[in-house]
């Protein structure tokens, strides 16, 4: 049966529709393949392929549409999990240990940084769909800063939430397939986040740092904001007689950049006071 | 053998540490004794009798002397295990609900006025172990408050930490005796814990309200501190032309006052403006 001519433009179109509809469903099938990799750098294969496809949906995947089935419900379910597991081995593996010790060492193992690095050890982010625009652009940038801090800067670098999520959307991913197993979420999951920061690992961030030193030499300190645009942020340390004795600037969030200028005024005062080593 | 006359002080004063000594026996034995009550109230029973001790004893208690097995960790263990089987059931019993939601649904779920509510309710309080001298009149003041808001008040009123301190200590104690059961704590603690909020029965924060109301009608409002004193705090909510549209005057932390100025700003704004409700 022919097309009348004034169809054709419409049959055209139907005909481009469906073309782009057969290469969306051979890219699902290229990206479901691909998740097996992501099964094995966990070494753990999932009954339910669902969850494995949900815990790798961005929320901007669907754009221009509402948002749906993103990672964003296991990845607050696996916080809670990862949480748990955390504060269960940390209590177990230091029965002498401190509520306070306790919960600074819980903090820094479940902390952004310390997952962002997880998933970038491991590769898992390049398995994530999504359709935000500069991903990849925050990876490369996380990837430069980490070199310097091997294990956690404690607040000095920025972390792209994204690359914690996806770690935390996998966790509650695991821990629903394997029917609610703590003990199978910590077998998959304890290699991938070590190094494990314990007591002799564990440091303070820089802020909390320079307060105390400046505390117990009885040194006055404030924090100046000297920023002249939204994107480059500034900040100063100065003591009493406004003498600055340390500054940062950088694109980042403002609480990294006073870490920043945290950190050098610390460096700072552990060369100049007598005391400070 | 007699004592010489130099010595009688001495002995005297050893009597009467045993004697002191004796009695403090006697009551940890009947404190002992109470705790079967615990298990009553828990409906559990502790294969490890020490955690429950554990979790029922405040820091205080060893006052002067160093801080040792108090509840503190169990608590800190307890809190992660709350956050897990909230998720989870949140997680489980609405499955359309967007990550928003959940999280609202837990915060709402664990806070410390729920928590403080069950140790209330099922007089869990009475059994602490403690040396902390105000703590009757704490429970006192709560147990007035909570008459105006049967199931929360979100924000409005002050919440005794000890009270939410008991029932996540329990919580971690009941999850290590039971061998790390999710199960057994969800049917232990699911009874305690009810009436669970759920979307029907969650509120808002009243200072999150009011922003949002105030947004909505193009209000630009701010907060005025006009504080007195150290203990009885003021805030008020004033208009753009300076017009007081809802103040709080009370012995609370400054957030609580702050959300009761927001509620009375609330609740004049309701009756006033034609679209508020």
């Amino acid at each position: 049966m022919g097309l009348k001519q004034k169809d054709r433009g419409v049959y055209q179109y139907i005909r481009v529709m469906f073309q782009d509809e057969d290469e969306e469903k051979e890219k699902e099938k290229v990206w479901l393949l691909s998740l097996e990799d992501v099964e094995e750098i966990l070494s753990y294969k999932f009954s339910d392929k669902n969850l494995l496809k949900e815990a790798f949906t961005h929320p901007s995947y669907y754009y221009p549409d509402d948002t749906k089935e993103s990672y964003e419900r296991l990845e607050l379910l696996g916080d809670s999990v990862l949480n748990l597991i955390i504060s269960k081995e940390m209590f177990l593996l230091y029965p002498d240990s401190s509520p306070g010790l306790l919960t600074r060492l819980r903090a820094a193992n479940v902390d952004n940084e310390k997952l962002a690095r997880v998933a970038f050890k491991y590769r898992l982010y390049p398995y994530l769909r999504h359709k935000a625009p500069d991903m990849e652009d925050q990876v490369q940038a996380f990837s430069n800063d980490i070199q310097n801090y091997p294990v956690h800067s404690y607040g000095l670098i920025d972390t792209p939430k994204f690359l914690a999520d996806i770690v935390e959307s996998i966790i509650g991913a695991v821990f629903i397939d394997s029917n609610y197993s703590l003990d199978t979420v910590w077998k998959v999951f304890k290699r991938l986040l070590e190094p494990i920061i314990g007591p002799k690992t564990l440091r303070i961030h820089p802020m909390t740092e320079l307060y105390e030193l400046c505390q117990k030499n009885k040194i006055s300190i404030n924090f100046v904001d000297g920023s002249k645009s939204e994107t480059y942020k500034t900040f100063s340390v100065v003591l009493e007689n406004n003498i600055v004795i340390g500054t940062s600037t950088c694109a980042s969030r403002k609480e990294i950049v006073k870490n920043r200028a945290a950190k050098a005024a610390l460096d700072h005062l552990k060369a100049t006071l007598p005391s400070a080593n």
